[in-house]
């Protein structure tokens, strides 16, 4: 992997195709910090709507982790880790709600309902996605999009974290 | 055409075949006024971002009205009219610094850039095309939605227009 990351890695971090040769252009990255400046950069100036679509669509609806709609292998399996307390918290009824309110908002939105799930319990997704549900489409548009990158936080920091692992096993 | 319109004369106002059909359904509608306030709500409220970049992609670049990208032979012609002060004030130069920033804008956003052109000479359009070029992509996307709106209601305008036409020489 030597001192950068492929557009591989940021693939895994956020499915847009652009984002991800964006930032491996600009790697690498002298510490996590500096990765998040350029991401937050990349992300909300550089990437188009299409490509905001684009990523929102590599994402499982939440409750289902399940869903083939990863790019990477890796990126799945931190979905994963990421909806382990939803999934921990859920019972077969809340769960049931949350794939039918899921629905709902991409009928409406066109998009999978988005949250940065890490640490949140079934009931708190659920309550948020109701929520938001009235939302103008350009406003949810735009909420989805501060939810992936936080979601682009938490992956960054576990690249950063496998990589400090993997360099501290050779040395 | 009766008291109402249907389906193929609202694409010919948004290409955004969620508008036409959620238009249709609300119709007939008494007045002129109370069309726009229906499309506005329909526009804003119920069409997605994917009905959005539906509608922008309907839309032929300014300064080039004869791409094919119209969904309606009516809504050609009425494209035509609107840009026609742009190409009567249009020199040769001016005409191709326009579709050079227009390339340069639609690789930046993904979609055309879209201005209500109804009026408005080249210079003008060049001049608001440059101003709205750094906007980042998400902002930029909300002011091309409203000034997709002006042209839904100049077009509205049009068909209550031809439709008074038709009945005044019925009556």
């Amino acid at each position: 992997m030597g001192s950068g990351f492929d557009e591989k890695n940021f693939l895994a971090c956020c499915g847009s195709t652009k984002f991800a040769r964006e930032m491996a252009a600009a790697s690498p990255f002298p510490t996590y910090e500096r990765a998040v400046e350029a991401a937050r950069d990349i992300w909300f100036n550089k990437v188009d709507v299409n490509g905001w679509l684009e990523a929102f669509a590599a994402h499982p609806p939440v409750g289902n982790p399940n869903s083939r709609t990863q790019k990477t292998a890796t990126g799945e399996q931190w979905c994963h880790g990421e909806q382990s307390t939803a999934l921990a918290t859920a019972t077969e009824s809340s769960l049931q709600e949350l794939v039918e309110w899921n629905n709902r908002y991409m009928q409406k939105f066109g998009f999978v309902f988005l949250i940065c799930a890490s640490g949140r319990s079934t009931p708190e997704i659920l309550e948020e996605l109701k929520k938001r549900y009235p939302n103008r489409p350009i406003v949810e548009f735009e909420i989805a999009a501060q939810e992936e990158m936080k979601i682009i936080e938490l992956r960054l920091a576990k690249l950063f974290a496998a990589k400090a692992e993997v360099t501290s096993t050779i040395s």
